[in-house]
């Protein structure tokens, strides 16, 4: 069975469970499990900013973002595809007593133009606008990348408007391989970046979220409020950095798998895509007749997993365990089933 | 001046105050003042709810409806221009723990076509949906009133899908004199109404939360803990008494007014009116050249005070201490201006 | 029937009434009521802070104040006796995600020994110590006042540990009556005071907290979100202004008057009493044999009415309805059952 | 070096990490991780609940359990050294807006006399005490084990008083060595219990929170929620299994080990101790000169590690990874040092 279900449906490879099996580990409750200091330590020198804190899951890793960002009667502005709207039960308003308020962004993204109407807290009735959500890519829009020009514009709007940025960079990875942006490009234009190492990066578990070191000094309070204070909890940081080292330089042929597949769908009569739109690993398309759910049963059939995304809407995700020997079967797949 | 921005700048008469005056009052920490508990018992029969609760704002009001509806984790359903997504802060958040999910409704009211696809809550990362919020009349729809109907569908609505309806009736004493709907009706498509005694009713403060005794009981605990229990309230209960006995009645004279000043801007070539959209007390109009904002200073100069209420858009809102003298004035003044 | 069961049975009186009845009113809501303005201003003046916010209740003031001067996984000290602890429900965990940490004070009183190893927050887990929460006079406590010496003792471990002070200061006239302390000299302690016009002043509703300009800009907007906004409120601070001006210079004659009846009890047989501990307005004393709860019955058939405190404890407690007249009467019952 | 310092330091042994590396995984926030299933299911039937979570931390068990067990407006009764009070920053007040009431228990046990004063609730402004939350083995109270009759008797007052009961057995495992207590008798007494698999137990990193279907099924929302659920997480569920199987049955030695030093100790001529009060594997004695601080270099030259717990008093925790060889030595070392 060949699942383009979703990119979390990853798991840890051997060498990556060798990894864990080695990692030195201490009481990270006391700051001193040395794979996650040196884990920590590296992802903010990777992504330019001061300090990280390693979290059992990205809804920690957003939600510690918003609650050193805001205070009571702070709104946070966010398309509304947004994960943290929509995947994150109410944990906004429970944890940090904000309001979300939902854009209708272009496939996921949000922009200047969308921005510029809704900031609002005069008033003591007024919601305080004060962050502005981002995610890149866009889980729901497709896979869908900022473009520098893009991120710059909406930090300049931040600044002027008083404004911080938050961004959900649970698939940043992807991103920055489709785009090639530097790493550190990202400290310049986010107060907070979250990203995670399970997805496409292939650990089984653990996220972590960037900022200054007196933003991560809060959130370390926070989340042993919240019971995300592990203990000898090396053995998920060392499986994460293996993810970087060895699952990171993969997504380049994620991505071109995808694109592949994306010229196979334009080419069936059945199926109809935007071959632009395969920015990253995922690709979305619609069946021209009938419904998205009943091509689900058909391609299972054959051996291949993907998830209905709209009424007649459909999503496959490539990862690094879809090899090109699955490709070609999907393909073969797919010419044979709707062409 | 001829005040017509809004129906809460009405002033206590001078009957009003000497009813005040007389009131026999109590320690209402201790259920203890008499004006109150009548009050409270005389409401909820009204619009036939088992209890009533007084409370000092039309915001705490609708929170302690929220509060009694949901748990952490729930999410309330509400069109945009909402009064609680809008001039609340972010107390549904703060207090509630729960999400507001905007919907693009008409005039803002909600419609059971609009719900159909917003209601979540199978997976434990969803919001969970639990609550349909209304406003009736809506204030920023410009006091659009919704049939017993479209209501009688939307309570349908929710108990097929297991949801509670708040009612915002801060203006339900207009709704009620445009569509002579039976006060009975509200307690049988709303699970918690509030109601407001000032606005068009002109008591000085002063709201009510109408629900079962058993939700009562609970909002009274929550009202204590927010810091809502006063002691001898029975000045204001008497003031809200007065207001429903006297002020109440006016409403109709109100809406006679709204609608003459509708005919006459209809007729003034500089502006446009939908005639059919002035149900109640409320007048929304556009200016065809130049912008609203410059609107403003010329009635100002005549004596009249409205509001901008959009680009070229504006709003005027009619209440008792607005005469039919004072009308001619304003009609005049409309005619000499914009004809 | 004379009440000495508690200040707050106190009810507004015809003057009182009159200057509601003749009061300017605003929108308070827009900072608009005059009236309102006036009080705030006038009180914060008074006690030396830069600015006032009227609200409906101690609860509120006080909470308002914890939440100014906190932020989530703050920790508040407190005596166990504490009106925040113990008639205010859980409003401090709800409202500002804080502990109240109790500590075992004398007569509700804190003092710098028993504060010294309670100060903590080094530890991520470590509730964080913020604010010494103090009650002048203490209800609980007995009517208790606090010397200059002890606060500015008090202030200076605060200083020194850097933590807050906030001041419950719902009956501070009656300690000021009693201890001739400059009104001043209050914020040179406190971060935050709370005052209140009900109780011994007899306003029928209404408290105000007092602060710098821009914790109580804070306190503004929470205010709204939790419901305390009211419009023309300026009948209610009518009424706390003419209880400043006219019942607050009463307060010496109930403090006389309670050391009266306290002298009358320490001459009953079967009543002891600590002549020293009656400092304001509360009387604390016990009776030798039998319940405190058996003693109710015999006042009540004789026209007074008292609380029990306790076992074999009681407290009575004077308010300026209660006449000299009432005074000999209450002396010659005591005399005729207890002696 | 020996490390007696707490049982928390305990790291992963060779023959866990094995266990970890060999794990079935999969998605345990779809329910999909057979590992984290099992575990589950396995632990909530050897203590006779219906259902289990795995959590990443003690905190977040004992914080769900709370949660839970309460509603906003609650308050729980809590020994003064208790977890939950002392070590979870102000989590309770922060995610389920209570207050936690500490009372003076023996050796942080609860008793009925202790209790019997302290439920409250009936009045609007009193907190609704709501939760007896217990501990067992105590952690500050020197591993003190509550008997079968003292839990009786505390269940059958919860039952009483409408009351839940929430049990933080972070050490029970050491209270059921130590009394031979059947498992299945704590789903008896207790509406919710935490087991930590870190501690003696000696796994990496998780908790589990144990009740009723109902009560897991709300706590797995909340889990989400708080960012507490994970993806691949059988790899830490299968190295508490390992805990289970082959670290608990090693704990009945460490207390043997430590009652063997309590012995040493008593016939230390500058020590003083109480043999009976070490039940299990934690040692609480004094100094009879001098300070506790001075004694930890003297023992730390010698290789042996414990910890001052107040200014005369120190501690000493057992755990499988201190052998009969080393607490041969730390013997040596104390006669040596304090006969």
């Amino acid at each position: 069975m060949i699942d383009l279900r979703s990119d979390t449906v990853t798991t840890p490879t051997t060498e990556m469970r060798e990894a864990m099996v080695e990692a030195e580990v201490g009481d990270d409750v006391f700051g001193e499990d040395p794979t996650v200091n040196n884990l920590e330590q590296k992802v903010a020198s990777l992504f330019g900013f001061e300090a990280g804190l390693f979290v059992p899951s990205g809804t920690m890793a957003n939600q510690l973002s918003l609650n050193v960002l805001t205070n009571q009667g702070d709104e946070v502005l966010i398309d509304k595809t947004g994960h943290i709207f929509n995947y994150e039960s109410t944990a906004a308003a429970h944890l940090s007593s904000v309001l979300l308020k939902t854009l209708e962004g272009h496939r996921g993204k949000l922009s200047v133009e969308l921005l510029n109407d809704n900031v609002r807290g005069t008033h003591d009735w007024d919601p305080n606008t004060k962050v502005i959500s981002l995610e890149n890519t866009t889980n729901k829009g497709g896979g869908c990348c900022y473009t520098e020009d893009e991120l710059n514009e909406i930090r300049e709007f931040a600044d002027t408007n008083d404004l911080k940025v938050h961004l959900d960079g649970a698939r940043l990875w992807n991103a920055m391989t489709a785009t090639g942006t530097d790493p550190q490009f990202y400290s310049s234009i986010a107060d907070t970046l979250s990203v995670c190492f399970s997805k496409g990066l292939g650990a089984p578990v653990g996220s972590m979220v960037l900022s200054s070191q007196k933003n991560i000094n809060t959130a370390r309070r926070m989340r042993k409020m919240w019971g995300g204070g592990m203990r000898q909890i090396g053995l998920l940081a060392a499986a994460a950095d293996h993810a970087i080292e060895y699952h990171y330089p993969l997504l380049e042929e994620d991505h071109r798998r995808a694109k592949e597949l994306a010229r196979t769908i334009d080419n069936c009569s059945q199926l109809a895509i935007d071959i632009e739109s395969v920015e990253t690993n995922i690709l979305i398309f619609d069946v021209k007749e009938g419904t998205a759910e009943s091509v689900i049963p058909v391609l299972e059939e054959e051996g291949v997993r993907i998830v209905p995304f709209g009424p007649q809407t459909l999503r496959a995700t490539f990862h690094f365990q879809v090899t090109d020997e699955d490709l070609e079967k999907v393909k073969a797949t797919f010419k044979e089933q709707f062409s």
